[in-house]
């Protein structure tokens, strides 16, 4: 019963008033949660798929999950192939992208909700690049990607740049390790908002993303602002989310 | 001289190749840097005022930068009353937004761009939400502010997120500081983007805003980015640029 | 109108069913909130005075908030000598605790709810474990206390231990910093809970209170838990709820 | 022979003086220990079983303890599945709960000392919450739980709070890693003692308890306090022992 | 009464068994506290002044201190100038040592009991060379000083080495900020123990004595130990108890 | 094409000025690049081989770039024996230094381009010196090496250090892990630039090379600079560059 | 040939004085080296035994040394006991001592230079605790051990420092992990000098040895200094040297 | 007496051999120094001028060294303005450069040894590059500076570093603070030795220069070494050892 059906249950004398009190406080708090009272929000936010972080849970427990959610589009990151191996053989019609190492449970969406860039400094970044194409794909967004651009060769961050905002990215996600400098750079540079990922490559003193993560908290260049360190899924996520609400 | 006008210099032989390429390399490189290559960032920018950080500069070293800019909009963040007067007593027609302890030079623009919203967790945390805002406004942004709704009370919560929502706000800044809970509670209401600020405020362990940021990285909120410790200026500088990108 | 009187009206045909949702939905949100649900709740934390964050608050704010509080019973703490100056120029009848940097204002409870107490290990923690015995006492709650006791010297533990024991203390608060053993010490010879806080004593590696909290943090001691560094009113409040939970 | 042995020997002349002086000195110091101190401290701290940390020591002094303890209740904790099998092939009549790498060794209490409630932000919480069960069930106090209430959702908080409540717990363990926000939300609706146990679970900055930890350290909210890191054991132990203690 | 005298009264019958009994359990815990078990120690100990930390006192609780001290040896560290003046007004008859901020307040001690080396890399750490110089000949020690002596010049220390090993020191106190490399060099020409004191002097990554302070606790050579960063005291205090140790 | 055959075509009428425009801005814009407007850092930057850092990559991925690169002079660093072997069974012609975990793909250069001098303190210091050397020699410089020095018997530094200046080093790399030491004592009596590098040897607080870097960094030595822990190869090619740069 | 030798061969005219000149300046400067100057120092040091460190060796680097040792007094530390099945494959005569980890090659002193005591926190100390004694009866001294006594029943400190201060040690290692509290406790009961060793047993903030470092740092205790954390060998020869001095 | 000189009397007859071996092995230490042995370093090193570091230094020891120094090349660095007026009221003819705080006691060089260029990120960079050209100048190199270049605009870095490549720089120190991406960017351009200088501006995470010196020693670009935050003074001469060696 929602609150109208009590409501009317009472006016027409079918429950009584302390009844219907107590159904309202206390039984039916979960639909007074903000499930209900924020409709628009809910409306806003169907288009994103649930998100697993699978680094932390066993390939049981993956694997239960994305029983129960009987194919509605899911996400796991941070699966390793071997892991992945054990909740392919529980679960059926999974997708898992090595590079990303996310698997993708139900159906990718079809609709282009906007487009993104994605910009990765080294190699060694791309999978995190990888993390956030997935989610803004599942989030019906297209990305335009430009991976190992470097920082040192100005030169070849202009080529993609050029693209990007040609094609009117709503927002440009950097994933760079080491020192961090890229996403600096890009974002002096773009007229979008950008997503700094600092990803957890480099040694010795700053390493393990600490270095590019204070970089980019660090930049004065507006418009940047930060994930946590290899959090692709969020960075893609945050993108995807500018591109929505410029399509609406 | 711009490229074409060397190239027209060229083909009508009024000037040599060697002089026009000497000019194409070493002279013009000024003109082929980033402005004149991405003429729309540059239009898409243009509504960004220039922001001094005043902290590290003292008032001699800003009373110049102001007169160089002539009046053009420029905002000069952390900036204490004490330092305000001398650059009062140096610059005409400045205003101080003793709150946010902002100076403003020039004309803040009248243009709506878009709305966004800003909250804060504490009282303390009002002067960098006011850095926010006073930013936002001077990209043409209007702002909703919800300050001091605490944490703890949910219900508090509730008014101004239905109102943020009702109005349509393209993104929220959230100031936080102490344990910086706030921002993963709104992210988690919201269907649009929200950028954290951790906020200095706070004692001993994880003090300075040092929890408040943590917090908000280990967020697994979809849609939460962060920016530095008391970066009023890069949270509502963010925001107001994805209001922007979806007024266009 | 609270949720009974909207039912009755519809009950009545006093109030037509789209009204009482809408009330029931949006307009009486706050009466929905936290309050409303828990009465217990709310009884049970009736005798928690309001606590004011002193440090971070200039005295005007403070003396605002005191005046709004109407007498009823408010601590501000970390107010030093000379802000307290100021306060008390602008508002009456408030009390200033030097040695705990407590403010004040409005009358502090006659009743027993318990008893608790407080330990410290030099006479550099008695600031701190003041704090706390005022807050405790503000909650109605009697505080033995036992200050400089020392680590080294286990006999001056003995003493006031047996008599806190004796007087049947349903918590004890230990303060301590430097390398901060004491709460250890003293939660292996307790009966009752340990609230250990680490105080900003000390200097160079672990000093202002890091050692001791990582030692109360590290301590393999059952019943001892931790406050943040300096936090006396959190160890007095949790210590006084404890006795009042007895109490009840 | 105890003191008043000793005293009775005296007084009998069955022994001389300095026989026991020396006695009542240095040989008997044992007997003169806390233990003897403490009566009612003991008599108190009766119903709280031995913990063995398991992790840094091997299988065989694992057993090797369970052994000298001849079936009086002792827990192990943070005993792997691996090491358990070794220990199980050596002692006899343990229990090994899988879920909080616990091992018990004789039996757990029948009585009721008092009833405590656990919650737990998401899943990867439950280990550490379930260690806490373990710990306070072996001192006779009884758990409601109520796992993965996450922090966004404030509907799914009420109904457990409302039913510990409603059941009268003494104190609140709360369980959380990530951003840890939920024990500071749980705190403030709660009108008893609430424990925060940080949880291991996280990455990057911040990660592994870290921002959990000063979360909880850093949160403003009456009542909260906290044990360190992924340490179970020891907030269980604690809300049982207030629980205990309103019981007496 | 001590507990001789109450097995004497129990004897003669003068005292009966329970109040002896309660004599010796509670009334007398202090006289069976350490002071009592350890005569030895204490013996050895009494040519140790007593030590107050002065940073965290005022000038009013250190005047009240060694007023109760009634002119018994007593050193207070920390103390600058200022400080100084207004205990010098209260108090009278203490000695300022400007240079190493101790006030010493009563007789220091005539008798030779040992004699140490205390060494400096720079002109900055002399100060706490100081310190720990008088804390050593505070408990009679005497000290050979050889300051900035660098790290560089090998040919600088040698010359001081020689005159060390020539009077036969028990140990050498070396006092260190920037990297913290002299301690090192020291310990390893050394045949006796060498304890590094770690100066807060430096900037920037590694300042304030943190460079020092690792520098000294990774050293491998044999011999060094470590006090903690500006801990002359420490320092000169357990050099001179190894001088003590060895005139016995 | 390139500028000047722009400019020709143009000159001579093959090429419109729309045209021309175009290619000198956007296609050409590669070629506009750093590595067009610096022949001159080009040429002299053309003798430092490509450097491949091996650790966050796979065998997969490195043998990839070296069949791409074609023979020409690759380092691939930080790769350990196992994963030598399989990109030996893909990518012919390679040498493994085993102690210096770099593979080396392509002809090492004949010339002498200089000569620096390698020193190391502990024999664990020496697979990052051999890094360092490795590198040297890829770029055309002799080096001359003295390896596990210590810090302590100054004599043992005395006689490679002599040797290094009677060859005229150019430079010097100093490895050093534990409390490293050692490049503040080289530098103090070297006439050449030193880079020290912090080697990931040591325990506990200040181990795996943070003591070392921090000591490098506090030095006060003329002349040392640092490099990040374990970059051998960085130190190595500095000092390289140092030598070439005497060289031309 | 050794300085007196170069001087009589120049008096006898034996040799020109450039010869003898370059053979004191350069050729001979190893002689000239701290062994030759120290001739007691080295004396005093001969009853040190070399020290390896185990851990960042391979076995064959540990076997070479030890062939090259020729059976003289050495000791490996950190040596698991899979390396030392390889180090006793190709080196014979070796004795392992698996709980400290450590291997002894050559003959253990019979002289008693002294003895000392060893005193640990829990049962997890006793592998650091055994370092420390193996190296102090290398070096000819005798060990008092008393492991696990705790921290928190004093009366188990009682009688093993009762019977360590009746034996008359020189001085005291206390080997604690955790929160580190017993080191400060025995320094305060001491007569003699106390070495702390931080123990790498704990979890979470302040885990590995932190918090036990910062404890004994912190301690305001007189005559305790500390080494880095697991440092047994260091803490163990520190005490043999003060030891042994009272022996001379 | 030199060597040669106690030799030749030897010889002679006019010394006897244990006089000369005394005098060889203790008086004259000194002389055979590091001073002694490296006659070419000396050389090679004379042209470094004294550097006091002034900051942790009253202007009383100041002005006593620059007495001793009697008019021998000195630099004082972070001098405040304040501190230099009672300097100068002390000393005469010292030239004080405000706005690199460094006071400059005697001649400076008018050689030429070499040239180097100095660039900085933003104005507040400044400083420390004034004290590094400063330095560099008293070395007799010669300074090519290019302040406040931003690390955004490409374009603005090309036209200054054209021109040192031009001018055949030896060397290029990089003066950055905030997120300090400039020093990796203009290494790799540039085709000298780059030495980056973290600058302490910057706020929150990262701040105080620390992100600066994590990114310049992350960078992975060929040829770039870093001194401490705010060391222009090594930058500078490390800067100018390289210049004079190319020099010779």
């Amino acid at each position: 019963m929602d609150i109208r059906e009590v409501l009317e249950a009472v006016r027409k004398g079918d429950m009584d008033i302390a009844e219907a009190e107590r159904m309202l406080r206390m039984d039916h708090l979960e639909s007074i949660g903000n499930d209900v009272l924020f409709d628009e929000s809910r409306e806003m936010r169907k288009n994103i798929p649930e998100v697993v972080y699978g680094q932390s849970k066993d390939y049981g427990t993956i694997s239960e999950i994305l029983k129960k959610r009987k194919g509605k589009l899911t996400l796991v990151s941070k699966v390793d192939e071997e892991k992945y191996a054990y909740i392919n053989s529980l679960v059926h019609g999974t997708i898992y992208v090595k590079e990303a190492k996310v698997v993708i449970s139900g159906k990718m969406p079809k609709t282009e909700n906007g487009v993104i860039g994605i910009i990765t400094a080294g190699t060694s970044d791309i999978p995190i690049a990888e993390e956030a194409r997935i989610m803004a794909e599942a989030m019906g967004v297209r990305c335009i990607t430009a991976y190992d651009v470097g920082v040192a060769g100005i030169h070849r961050l202009i080529e993609p740049m050029k693209r990007m905002i040609d094609e009117d990215v709503s927002a440009i996600v950097v994933a760079a390790g080491m020192e961090g400098a890229l996403p600096t750079v890009i974002s002096s540079l773009s007229p979008v908002p950008v997503i700094g990922v600092p990803v957890s490559v480099g040694y010795g003193y700053g390493g393990k993303g600490e270095a590019a993560l204070m970089s980019i908290l660090q930049s004065c260049s507006i418009g940047l602002t930060a994930v946590n360190i290899d959090n692709g899924i969020g960075a893609g996520a945050t993108a995807a989310l500018i591109a929505c609400g410029r399509k609406r």
